[in-house]
């Protein structure tokens, strides 16, 4: 036999047992909270055919889609000429691709099952997507999204009942240290109407969602590059620096975008959600890089770490419009699960007792394996989770394993316990140990 | 915009909230059955490096793996020479392939984390594979796996506990209807020795395998074409006659294999099994159709139903060696997820109320919002999954939505019931309607 050095692929990861744990607790959470918020899960294929991907994502997303090549004889109707035509050949050998992210495969699945679905559509997908980035520290080629969607309405009920989701998220995981920022693109449309450069509005979203990078100054400069005037950037910034709380900032917007209808509708949306949930900072400088985003954004930053944000989305409008179903409009957000999860390591935020099992069943001998395995369907019918060792070893190799695998309780059995019908019990942290009869074993675990 | 008309790749399907409410659950039940047990939770990448998946499922196995595209210039390298030798070309321009099955990245887990993990290692992994099958009726491309295994230990204490933990999961989804089959391949390995075959064992456990398939006499007509002789086949029909109880078969091997060290050997691991377990049937037409098996293999049928086994597994004692870890046995098994779901519905067995939200929050006009809003989050923090209508629409349309959606629950929020505190709840399935105050609503809806 070969042997073979096992590695994995650059970019991806193993979770093993200790994240594994953690990632569930999470996941857990999640689903527990969008179930009593009434969004239902829906899972879509890993692979889509790639007409649904291309150019969704932008030149730059495009490149990293993975593809996947053809089954069989993927050469089949290539011809030599073809062959060196890079593009054309990727094409022809592989037509599908994986998940990029789980808004196109939404898109992409409201639109085939029109029919069947009843709209307002509100839905939640936990899946992994795949993008083919460079990797870097915390930034990997797989990685799970965790998606919630309102498709098919208008109203601002959607925006207040997310953000409410939010807080409530935030507070489950007892994670206070939050801002949540929140801008409308219209009125980011209407500056660029009152300022006159709405040729130049894609360009300025995209600077805008770098300030948080960059800085408000290497902004102004990029403006510059970008031939936008002395005296419209001096205007920028002005409407930028308004300071205040969100009444004096809406106050403020009130006369600026007077004249534009599409600046005063953004306002207008961001007046009626203050009357539902105004827990939000209303904040200029975002504009969030998807293109897709047609009015409502809104992005939750932690205000001590320089992570960048944990979640974000926004309102779409045409998402569905190239599968042919118009006018339909969304809005959704997605959590950053690794950001997550690093934030509740650093602030100690997962349960202290995150071990799967509760109990391990330790023996003294292979003459006592019947009885432990008694003892552990006993425990276990009381929704105990019982490891039962399997091996016939010395009981400090056994002892060494709950240590290992972080048991906290230990179940001896021998002759004497059997006899007394008592069984030695110790608790893996204090090193305490007492005999008890199961019931009493019961009741102390399951405290 | 060009419109594209969204379709699925061959051999995927999209699911629905309805699927995915079942699935949830079955997840669910798994995941608190193996923490139950010991078992812990681990996830690999869906990319494996090809050199870790190829050879591992034989050669049929591997045209069935997806090859994910490198990327970049995946051409770089690649003269016009090469280009049409298909099978060089296509390990030249994907190094990576998609998962085919749960086993092997545990093989290539344990073998990278041999420093970190404690033996005997537990793990339990539900995650998708790939497969480049021929889609048929309830055979997918991408299909959801659930595995459970034991590494690092050869204790016949695994066996025992995995048929527990089998009957359990049954008994948890109140199916009864089913056998558990039970072999060791080293019985059959006796078997070939003792009629003198045994350089054509492998052949013998494939054909085995079909038994089920093609039936006993078509069995013996493959026999012959592999060149079996006359009087062989009918040894080993006589042999696979054996009727009565396990204790009757294994009495009747005891003399029958006692020439044959390794038939002895699988026999006494039967008979110790059935001193902690032995709610199985022993059935010598039993083989598995995985190569890597080496001892105890079973699966679980059911009675009534030809759809073929709902879980099955075995012992293995070199699943490790090729990535460089050696005397490592282990012990698996694998539910078939799409199959218990068949059955499930079949019987009936999932619960009715598999909804996910408990109420809908429905109000009689736009004014009434903030009301509704307030009445969600009372019933949330109590834990009633509420679904507030977004739009402001008609009541009927409102009703609509919760019958699509088969919400239990509607509450009505108008001006009548915001003065008196007394909100409209209607029964959906009875159609009855009381006003009752909403800690009246909570006790109702949280039955």
């Amino acid at each position: 036999m070969k042997k073979i050095n096992p590695s994995l692929p650059k970019g991806t990861k193993d979770f093993g047992t200790v994240e594994m744990r953690k990632r569930n607790y999470l996941f857990d959470v999640f689903k527990e909270l969008f179930n009593v918020f009434g969004f239902n899960s829906i899972q879509t294929p890993s692979m889509e055919n790639m007409e649904i991907l291309n150019g969704k994502y932008g030149d730059e997303g495009d490149k990293l889609i993975f593809r996947v090549l053809n089954s069989g004889n993927f050469m089949d109707g290539v011809n030599k000429i073809d062959s060196f035509k890079i593009n054309e050949l990727k094409n022809k050998i592989s037509k599908k691709g994986l998940r990029y992210d789980l808004t196109v495969p939404l898109a992409r699945y409201v639109s085939m099952n029109r029919d069947k679905i009843t709209l307002p559509f509100k839905r939640y997908q936990i899946q992994p997507v795949w993008r083919a980035d460079r990797p870097q520290r915390g930034r990997f080629r797989e990685f799970v999204q965790c998606d919630v969607d309102y498709i098919g309405t208008r109203s601002v009920v959607c925006e207040a009942e997310i953000l409410e989701l939010v807080n409530e998220f935030f507070g489950r995981i007892k994670y206070k240290d939050f801002d949540i920022r929140l801008n409308n693109r219209k009125i980011l449309q209407g500056i660029s109407e009152v300022l006159k450069f709405e040729d130049k509005f894609e360009e300025f979203c995209i600077l805008i969602d770098k300030i948080d990078k960059i800085g408000i100054d290497k902004f102004k400069e990029e403006l510059k590059k970008k031939r936008f005037t002395p005296k419209t950037i001096e205007q920028i910034d002005i409407v930028f620096q308004i300071k205040g709380d969100n009444e004096t900032k809406i106050q403020f917007l009130e006369k600026y975008l007077k004249n534009s209808i599409i600046g005063t509708d953004g306002l207008n949306e961001i007046k009626s959600l203050s009357k539902y949930n105004n827990n939000f900072i209303f904040e200029l400088k975002l504009a969030r890089g998807l293109s897709y985003y047609t009015s409502t954004i809104f992005e939750v930053i932690p205000k001590n770490n320089k992570i960048g944000s944990l979640c974000g989305g926004g309102r779409y409008d045409n998402l569905t419009e190239i599968f042919g179903y118009k006018n339909i409009s969304g809005i959704g957000i997605s959590f950053g699960i690794e950001r997550i999860i690093d934030i509740m390591d650093n602030e100690n935020l997962f349960p202290n007792r995150l071990s799967d099992s509760t109990v391990l069943v330790a023996y003294l001998g292979s003459e006592f394996i019947l009885d432990s395995i008694k003892i552990s369907q006993f425990l276990r019918k009381n929704n105990v989770n019982v490891d039962l060792y399997s091996d016939n070893n010395k009981l400090k190799k056994q002892l060494q394993y709950a240590n290992n695998n972080k048991i906290p309780y230990v179940i001896i059995v021998g002759e004497e316990e059997i006899e007394s019908k008592e069984y030695t019990l110790k608790n893996m942290n204090t090193g305490k140990q007492e005999k008890l009869n199961l019931k009493k074993i019961l009741d102390r675990v399951s405290q």
